[in-house]
């Protein structure tokens, strides 16, 4: 109703400044918030977009002038942006050894470092990392919830994972080095490293066929491999599968018992499943686990 | 019982054909109905195994005259069609602009325009898209009750699913651009976009082998990206599998309580699971959730 | 207890051995018969094993005599084997009618042939139909009710599947004749077709890498279809695992009540789950759904 | 409380040397014995990397020396290692004839061996199956547990897979001599083996591209097979998602029944679901199953 007079009395226009830009920056529930995310977002796929039109062949040649210019203004921008992130942080060192902050930084240096040390502008690939943001800014959309919903579902079973994958390490290891002692460097296998390779290309069903076994034996054994391979892919599906299903049972909201607190109720039920209290009036029957839009 | 002298009394033999035919072309219900929409699609059919057969290298030198002739035949009765549609449609606006309004026209323009334009016949691969009739047809038989199906199960999980693929681009995005740095275009990786083409191909486990990693560290990174891959695959087809599961589980017929109409019952159950209510007398042990042919 | 004096009271030698003949051929619930059917499988992979032998380049001429020799005697002992059962079998005609009677005549069928058409031989292919016989074989073993379980799963949602396959031939299609266009016979897809073929290999993540698009337009595509692809491989597996599980569920033997007749019971039940009267004493504990040993 | 004088009084030094040296060796409860198992493990790898580098072009004329060193400092070390295990071993012949011991033995005969036989040094390829003894060291951190999880899940659906692979290998053996009388020698399909081994890499979606059908047939049966092959992949994947999620469902800890001992209850029940004594006071509403950190 009133103005809050407590809180942060008379200010300095700095601070309010600091902390107007803080909520720009870092946050994006205003609509200058937003616009902020959204406009960033824009000029990071532009520049790395740019980054990589830059590699192709012939490009370089014929718009070396218009590529510096738009390096150097998209660097200025960015470079701005780490500043500004820098001041208006809660802790500037936090931020600066935070994650992100350490890609911001590492997204404008090589350009810097390229008037020194020539070359360095290839180092420019890791600004692709801050394509990452994306999923800062989908923040906004709630899509981070399904973003965490994935996460979940991998991390509960990643120990199962881990072991599924140690077992496809040992049996690549296992398969490439028997395929470099029968194909040998004739072949193709001039090293056992190179026998493993191929035998990771062979399981993951990927096949890129610069490498493939001549001998008789050696088909026999990457038949075996493939089928195999092509078998195995199950395991994770199905532990991943049945990680999801899970998490969506668990997913719906579900009434909460306002007698005894139990809070598993299947989403339909009137009743509480253990006291028999009357949970809700009105049964949630449109209510599905998958609407979520 | 009688003659329905309300309505449309005494219309004119014109209308009396454009409504019969409407329902001709437009419906499936009739026996012309299906007729015409069977014979509709062995046109369309034979009208891409036309265009495809065409571009077989010598048959269009040997077979000139008859090409064009089957070209022409297959244009007019398309363009019969069209005009058809256009003259019975309810609204020949909302037709023309329709999805499929669109599609039928332009799968007879090309021929058309390559009267002045040589060349234009290229565009005739448009009328390929004309094949997704298919599905309209198959309405009779039920079978886009299926397709439904599939569309929910994919639908209600599009947004996880759109994570899922923004993940993997990105991932493609930051491993290309590393594989170009690596690699170089000494090994065939010419550009970052080619690095992001090839590790799409990569994860996506198509592997041409058009391009493959030369050096030691390029195949570390590779053979990485390729379990990854391996493994990744097993999200969607965790997220999918649980939704079809669960949508099967609504899709068998559920019985509606006569008491209160609570319609989200157990196949089996007997009594109301809401108001207590007895269900039917005689339990539908054989029905099956599967029977659905 | 006494012998059965009423069935086929002094029945002709030539019955009889008829008759003994049948039970070793057509059944498999003597030991006569169970060496039978795997002596008769072990004939049919070494005959399979030795027309493919045979087409080994250099083999043919360096062994002519012992592979002709080989031949004949594999043949002799089929041909005997499919009289036998034409005079053995309930019906004559019955046999030779069914899937196995025309393959086991067309197993023989060519090695007579080619004393009259030279070539006739390469039709022996039609022999490796023959290995089908091995799931037969397995019945003795209860081999065939997991396949069954496999067919069941597979039957009850094949229209899904067919569904799903042909909107993945309608993209290959749509997809493949695009391809052409943009590609062109420069680039190896010489027509629609090989297109579409293009299409078909890199969308089930075959990749073989004989065609693969050069230009950067056809790599942009290429890898939509890849991702698509990769994606899409969800749904078939989405529909089966639901399907599996299913089936997996209503395979455990579930007690029936003898009060109601309601046999749709946990496997662990005491009470029927809809009259209330007891089901059996002592509780399956043990009993576990997956031992099928 | 008391120090226990009745078992193994006064043993000789040699027989507490000896069941010191066995707990160390043997088990992993001990901070002796996992600094034993980790040192071992650490060993292993490097004895692994050690033969693959040896491999490398060039390596071994550069660094002769410093190889053969190594390799004699890895071998005595694993053959002491493995007669301290033949001395500790509750039965000598036991662990010489057990699956490790066998293996044990392998990785170090080779070395012994190329001092009489040149070449058996290639031999040192079983050393990698050493590598197993990777998943008894992460027994220590109860990973054994995930990979025994995973064994059952793949046992139990064992016979069904097996019907799969059966299935699989048949269909390969009829496209694959199908396919060499389509293609013939000229187009790659040298023998029907060949076919075969064509139309595994095919259908497991491997693709090398070393063969590749050229002829208009070959390829349409290409395409239907590689169609198949997507789609069937769905059947394995099922069964284990299926097998997964019932392995899943009986891994939470359920409440046993303290009055009749009943222990298959859902982790929610209040009541015993046999007797109906009351399980416990507190429902676990916050345990979930994915709980296994």
């Amino acid at each position: 109703m009133a103005s809050p007079p407590t809180s942060s009395a008379a200010p300095s226009d700095e601070a309010t400044l600091r902390e107007r830009l803080r909520r720009i920056i870092f946050e994006a529930d205003t609509p200058a918030g937003k616009a902020f995310d959204v406009v960033l977002l824009v000029l990071i796929v532009a520049s790395v977009l740019l980054v990589m039109w830059e590699t192709v062949p012939g490009v370089r040649e014929e718009n070396r002038q218009l590529i510096v210019a738009l390096e150097w203004v998209v660097t200025a921008l960015f470079t701005l942006e780490y500043l500004a992130r820098l001041w208006t942080a809660p802790s500037a060192r936090g931020y600066a050894r935070s994650f992100f902050g350490v890609i911001d930084l590492l997204s404008v240096l090589p350009v810097y470092l390229a008037l020194v040390v020539p070359g360095a502008q290839s180092l420019l690939v890791v600004r692709s990392l801050r394509l990452m943001r994306v999923f800062r800014v989908f923040k906004m959309a709630h899509f981070l919830r399904q973003a965490n919903f994935l996460l979940d579902a991998v991390r509960s079973s990643a120990r199962k994972i881990a072991v599924f994958l140690l077992s496809v390490v040992l049996i690549n290891v296992i398969v490439g080095s028997t395929m470099y002692v029968i194909e040998g460097a004739a072949n193709g296998f001039d090293s056992m490293f190179r026998g493993v390779y191929w035998s990771i290309v062979t399981m993951s069903t990927v096949g890129f066929g610069d490498i493939a076994p001549q001998t008789g034996l050696g088909q026999v054994l990457a038949a075996a491999l493939m089928i195999m391979g092509y078998s195995v892919i199950a395991v994770p599906t199905g532990i991943v599968s049945a990680e999801v299903a899970s998490a969506r049972a668990h997913d719906a909201p579900q009434p909460t018992c306002p007698a005894c607190g139990w809070d598993d109720h299947d989403v339909r039920a009137v009743h509480c499943q253990r006291c028999g209290a009357v949970l809700h009036t009105a049964p949630a029957a449109d209510r599905s686990p998958a609407a979520d839009d």
